[in-house]
């Protein structure tokens, strides 16, 4: 292992991360960025709210560690100790910043509140710290520099603290800590099983040793992620890289949907915003599932009509004009219906792509013949009307997260 | 804070957990099993196989704490350290066990494999400890006291870990340490800000000194947890728990929604299926995401119809009956639309109840009288229409989340 490479510590505050039911992931997200700047995390720390098990575990941190980053406990409740603690341990005071109060008062009067007292403890800065904006959330971060180490103190909530990463606290590590270029690359995977890609890309993968991959599977999607960990050669890297992407991108062919970091929704609305189509769906088992994944991009209106949630038969029949005879025949859960709800929802709308999910989510109504699990598709584009059939794994979340991307990643299929 | 309750931490050990796309898992199963014994985990910590990380944090953990449980590294590799580490902290010898060292070489003759060298390792003992059967796999777990406390090394795979902290670590529990019975309550509150509900509640929760409150929100919804730390007495406890949930209820009133851990979507669908009413739901800025929610639950066919994503102002209009003059004088997010909605959608589907969502979840779509985060609500129950309006705080996942959860909400409160 490289001696100059950085080691970091990451620290998640707070007692509710200490119950049997609640897991820390924020340290996931920290961890592939630091990754990304090839930061090693040397070890990962939850400790609750009582002061001295974490003053304990920040100076311990700090022996060791070239960065710490500590998360969450910067509210204005009395259990929110991370500020102190750590101001504390470094012998630093506390005060109040009125730049930063200022700006929470305003935020608070803007939703049309008064600030209560405690919140008075959000704008508390230590000594020499560089206070770090939180657009999402109250509660600012902090930044320090102690000798030639780093700390870092971040809200807990995630839709806080990713963002903030990216923009307070890369930035600051590309200037204070040797980091080094990082060369990766990566590949999302739809509708096809973890086992069966890795099978099939294994081969690939494995003639080209100076790139690690690593494959990891989530209801339906598959993300396979490149890193080189060959010499500090942009040229090689990229080269090496390249080839392996291609040829498992000629592999794989249609079922990888991006090389990036983006969602199944959002390669699916450009391309219906492309081909100037616009969507319609008819959801039954997935209540809303598919047009709330739709309605997660920005700017969704474009391409998106909305649609029937068609929960029960009447309003299959009424709404969708799903026929009698095919409910009383083939059942609600079948191809037929799946087929007769997205040429309906066309009808309806005036959508020229109708996107329908029909099945059983379990745990209750399956049967023998029509399981737990048990998933029909109607798809119709431009008049043409198909369906398809699925038999889908887990529990009753998962089918139904597995229903949706399957639904978009069949109509993104189809949409090349 | 009963001083006599045990303090447990749990240390995984491996790489792997490092790592952007490992979540370690075991501690959770862990912490519940500790916590019906009234134990409290102090901290988690994931380390890697590091030798020096790892002697560090098991010396620092058994300086704090009375019984510590290392999870992992106990197989036959080289960077499996953690009986090497643990023993050499402890001062402590390892030699090869000869039962244990025969018990391997007999399953892996049943598998019909020849045991290879390295395997030897998983039959190191340090002096003084015990052996704990492994049923499920190969790497027995180990048992040391060290004065007056414990220290167990267990397997990581969960398959092997499960069964015997139950068969091997509970009974030791049991007969080591002052364990004893737990008691807990929680309230669930909805539509009430974290700082107004901690104002409100303080003055409550102080006054028991022997019950430890803590207050988690998330995106609209607020948890309230109250844990017994006083002595060992279930009828005290439980008066004293039962004072304290009665005056924090009727402080908080109808915001709080339930005393399980159980979703406002649960509490809503069994309101609507005691009062035999049924619900359809008309949404647009939300997309679909009330219906996913209410069809989160089992059995909520039994009163859900469905409804109608009305993502364009055209299905507004077509499905709704919006009438033209209503979008056009006072705009699609306006609080008559929303009423229009809510009634449209009872005409259309016969519903009894209709929940409608209509606002500008942003990042795009403000305006300076309608800014990101301006979202109304429409509720028509047997005949009577509503609406609300409220802007909401955050991006636009927090806000659609939030919209959500308000109307459902306002539905349940409207049902009580």
């Amino acid at each position: 292992m490289d001696k100059s490479q950085p080691l970091a510590e990451i620290i998640a505050v707070g007692s509710e991360l200490l119950t049997p039911s609640r897991l820390e992931t924020n340290s996931l997200f920290i961890t592939e960025r630091l990754n990304g700047l090839g930061i090693l995390v040397e070890r990962k720390v939850v400790v609750g709210d009582r002061e001295s098990s974490l003053a304990e575990t920040f100076q311990s941190a700090l022996r060791k560690a070239d960065l710490v980053i500590l998360t969450g406990g910067l509210g204005p409740t009395n259990d929110d100790v991370t500020r102190e603690v750590v101001a504390r341990s470094l012998g630093r005071d506390l005060r109040v910043d009125e730049s930063v109060l200022a700006h929470l008062e305003e935020l608070y009067r803007r939703f049309g509140y008064r600030m209560a007292e405690n919140n008075r403890r959000q704008a508390q800065v230590p000594d020499g710290a560089e206070v770090l904006p939180n657009p999402k959330g109250t509660a600012p971060g902090l930044f320090m520099r102690e000798a030639d180490k780093l700390v870092f103190l971040l809200p807990g909530p995630p839709r806080e603290l990713n963002p903030m990463m990216d923009a307070e606290v890369l930035p600051r590590l590309n200037r204070y800590l040797p980091v080094r270029r990082q060369f990766f690359r990566q590949l999302r995977v739809a509708s096809l099983a973890e086992s069966a890609v890795d099978k099939r890309v294994e081969p690939l993968y494995q003639a080209f040793s100076d790139i690690e991959t690593t494959i990891l599977s989530s209801l339906g999607i598959i993300d396979l992620f490149f890193h080189w960990r060959g010499r500090d050669d942009e040229a090689l890297a990229e080269q090496q890289l390249g080839q392996l992407v291609e040829q498992v991108r000629a592999e794989l062919a249609d079922s990888v949907f991006s090389d990036q970091p983006e969602e199944l929704e959002a390669v699916v609305g450009r391309k219906l915003h492309e081909r100037r189509l616009r969507l319609a769906i008819a959801e039954s088992c997935t209540g809303g599932l598919v047009g709330k994944l739709i309605t997660d991009v920005d700017g969704s209106s474009q391409y998106f009509l909305g649609g029937v949630v068609s929960y029960s038969d009447a309003l299959k029949e009424n709404l969708l004009h799903v026929r009698p005879e095919t409910l009383a025949r083939h059942g609600a859960v079948s191809a037929e219906t799946a087929a007769e709800m997205a040429a309906g929802v066309c009808q309806l709308t005036g959508a020229e792509a109708g996107l329908a999910v029909t099945g059983i989510a379990g745990p209750s109504g399956g049967t023998e013949e029509k399981p737990v699990g048990t998933v029909f598709f109607g798809l119709s584009l431009e008049g043409q009307v198909r369906s398809k059939h699925r038999r889908l794994p887990g529990d009753r979340d998962s089918v139904r997260t597995r229903s949706a991307r399957f639904a978009l990643d069949w109509l993104r299929r189809e949409l090349l």
